[in-house]
């Protein structure tokens, strides 16, 4: 099958036994020599196999399984998807089996699969081809900007060549199991899966994550080729990476704000903080809405659609008061709050929205977050924990990891609680002050605040950047506990009505 | 329902509003500030809430999570078992999902629910009962020795009391709907399940582990004396650990090894390290064995069974060579190979088990262990990583865990290689000589050579008390790495063809 690069391949290599011999024993020493560097090196490589029937993936696997220390190799095949997995977002699966740092990842089974065997015979076929596709290309960037090395293997036979494989394996009876109906089905209509794999393979063809087309019919010559390639694009990514460290400079200061990001800010700053409601009313219009929200929380239980709510805001703004209002509301068994403190050694060695991904909540459950991914453009921007490179990039990372919640059914709710910087030295003074609230306040907080200005403009980029029509903010003014607990209440459950398609 | 100490419950307490919100306002502040002591503390809190149908469990759970700050809580219902669980041992479910230390997971649904559904009719029932009623003691013993707190708390109401509540409950349309045909079929049949209830109760009725029986007559008295109930055992719990912290010597030197014990170190060092193969001879009968491994592997995979190899030896014993050469049979796609190294933030926070049960294979896979659970009796008793009893009570908890997997049905074969310390001597040196080699020895391993003699000991006692017929050790000489690459295979593939009950 021809790349997206190089129309026609060459003539098929031979590699004669001998030959082949002599350089496994080379390169099992190499790829060996490659894992012990791996370990030490800031990414991972994920090796994606794919190819036409009875091109021989799982020789191939094999082979490179018996190369490799199986302690830094993880191997996946992924069948079809459990039921935990079918209820959540597509690449969820994918997400929580990533390889940690310093390993290699090889997929015999990928995010291609599902897709490449299925034939696209309509242009509606094609529209949503298309769209699968954009989100693998995002999904594999924001792996690869995370520095992952991603090789993609296409192994390819052509028609005739295909055909004597398979019944090359059919004729020895050690091997005739190996050969389906579904195999001769794809050999049948060969052309037609050609056209799709070649779409396919065109569309997901990047720089940072290749396809690599490579000859199949000579079996020793495509075990040698992978394994060249693994070794070639190894030393050259890691060449890259310690050039760009070398390059890169010094974390910058914020670049002026745009526009937009203006936009935000002053959205932050015009929210007027001085409505009050007195604990009369409060408590009223409290159980009317405790009333409602559990309402449409059953709603979305039957339904089988999953929330997430996430809590933003600044320290001392009421987020855990906002919270336990809100789950007070709905079946203790249907929810699940996450505090979102500093990420662990496990979650450091991976992509930061790794350890989002992973709670992800199943159909009809609710994931609470108490902090949440916004962290990478608040805390971590600000502190200097990512590179401005990393932050800036963020936005629309978060912005496509929330568009495969609701693109799976689930209803997105996010909170900014919003309060001013006086009610915040007010309320870090009562926390000091009252014995029982002390483990609320430590020097964190006071450090945190006297970067409100920072934080500042850091908000209203993530309102100005990440307010998606399917994933609004909601912005409270959280002056006045009650008035912010009240407006959670009531953004929740309308936010909820509206995703079911219910009135008010 | 009469408990295992109190036979006759005391006429139903009876609170008013007024009586209940005086003392929920306390009780929240209580609740809370419980939570952030616990925070703290290095135990966790497991609160099982199980009873007859129409109890209000739903109601208390709601209380309870409405009272408590939701950020330290997990709350599990656990609905029919995933094919992810289903296609492991029945506790796997359980394991996966217990709360980190200084939290409280509240079960709604538990390791009591299939047990309490399930009428016992007959002898054989029963004696299905028992067992699984024995594998539950043992994990809740697991569990409370590593600190936990365990409250089973069963809510109970008579028969008649329970016939009103279904009635109230259905009288009205905002609850009717609670009311299931299982509520009414479980009424009729009251007695057979109150009789079965309080097998369960008093067989798992543990000092560590009891069962509290409230009575549910009275909702609002229902839910005071759960929450009183937390309170209480929180603070004992408390004061016992610390207490206990005080009273504990510090580790104490191995005590003399028993009889048993003294076996398996003769057992250790009557091996005989003499053994020497041929390249020639290798190579041969290594392929043979290859191909007869492949085989079993794959009737394994076929018949839905499960393999777990573990590995375990001397450092620089060839536990890696002797992988990959076993690897080299199996099918990549099938085995994932588990490099275990110190345990990581999240895992210190639970029982030392539990990074171990979230790799157990599912049906039909491969999990190989390079380094194990035995790493709780070898190198943290004789490092002190953790106390003596805690590492004498592991060889049991170790036979536990390994019986379960063979239950369910999986095949577990262990190995420890053996060789002498004049041949380590000479490895260690060797790899320091041979640059490609340096990454793999350290300080560590010498000063884990230092304490060669200590080692013998724990091994011995290791092979003594865990070599149960489930789970055999196969002890391989291996001073001879050609030697000892065979005998891995061929035992790997006998101990597998026998549990298929297939013959040589």
């Amino acid at each position: 099958m021809p790349t997206a690069k190089r129309r026609r391949p060459p003539a098929p290599e031979r590699v004669s036994k001998k030959t082949y011999e002599a350089r496994v024993n080379q390169l099992r020493e190499e790829l060996v020599r490659l894992q012990v560097e791996l370990k030490e090196q800031p990414f991972k490589i994920l090796l994606i196999v794919a190819g036409v029937a009875g091109a021989g993936r799982g020789d191939l696997l094999n082979a490179l399984g018996g190369w490799l220390d199986p302690r830094g190799v993880e191997t996946f095949n992924f069948d079809g998807p459990t039921d935990e997995e079918r209820e959540r977002p597509f690449l969820w699966r994918f997400w929580r089996s990533l390889p940690t740092r310093g390993k290699i990842g090889i997929y015999a089974g990928s995010w291609y699969t599902q897709t490449l065997n299925e034939e696209a015979r309509s242009k509606k076929d094609l529209a949503a081809l298309d769209h699968e596709l954009e989100r693998i290309r995002h999904f594999e960037k924001a792996l690869s900007d995370n520095d992952t090395l991603i090789l993609k293997v296409w192994l390819n036979l052509d028609k005739d060549s295909q055909r004597a494989r398979l019944k090359h394996l059919e004729s020895d009876e050690r091997t005739a199991w190996r050969v389906t109906e579904e195999d001769w089905r794809h050999h049948r209509i060969y052309d037609r899966l050609e056209r799709t794999a070649l779409h396919i393979l065109k569309s997901t063809h990047r720089p940072n994550a290749p396809w690599i087309v490579i000859d199949a019919a000579d079996e020793r010559a495509r075990n040698l080729a992978v394994a060249d390639l693994l070794l070639q694009r190894f030393g050259e990514h890691r060449q890259k990476l310690a050039q760009l460290a070398r390059q890169r400079a010094p974390a910058k200061a914020d670049p002026a704000p745009k526009p937009l990001r203006a936009y935000g800010r002053r959205r932050l700053l015009g929210l007027p903080l001085d409505q009050q409601l007195s604990a009369a009313a409060y408590e009223e219009k409290r159980d009317k809405w405790l009333g409602r929200l559990n309402a449409a929380a059953r709603s979305a239980h039957e339904a089988g659609r999953a929330i997430v709510f996430v809590f933003e805001g600044w320290d001392a703004a009421g987020k855990g008061g906002a919270i336990r209002r809100l789950t007070s509301a709905i079946d203790v068994r249907d929810y699940r709050v996450y505090p979102v403190a500093k990420p662990n050694d496990e979650e450091k060695s991976h992509h930061y929205l790794w350890r989002f991904w992973k709670h992800v909540p199943r159909d009809g459950k609710i994931a609470i977050f108490d902090r949440s991914w916004y962290g990478r453009v608040l805390v971590e921007r600000i502190e200097g924990f990512c590179r401005p490179d990393e932050w800036q990039r963020a936005f629309g990372e978060i912005n496509d990891f929330e568009r495969q919640l609701v693109e799976h059914g689930q209803i997105v709710v996010k909170f900014w609680l919003h309060i001013s910087r006086e009610e915040q030295l007010a309320r870090f003074r009562s926390r000091e002050e009252i014995s029982f609230k002390q483990h609320k306040i430590n020097e964190e907080d006071w450090r945190n605040r006297r970067r409100w200005d920072a934080y500042e403009t850091a908000v209203g980029d993530m309102l100005a950047l990440t307010d998606t029509d399917y994933a609004p903010w909601h912005l409270i003014p959280a002056n006045d506990k009650r008035y912010a607990r009240l407006q959670v209440l009531r953004s929740a459950c309308r936010a909820i009505r509206a995703a079911l398609g219910e009135k008010e």
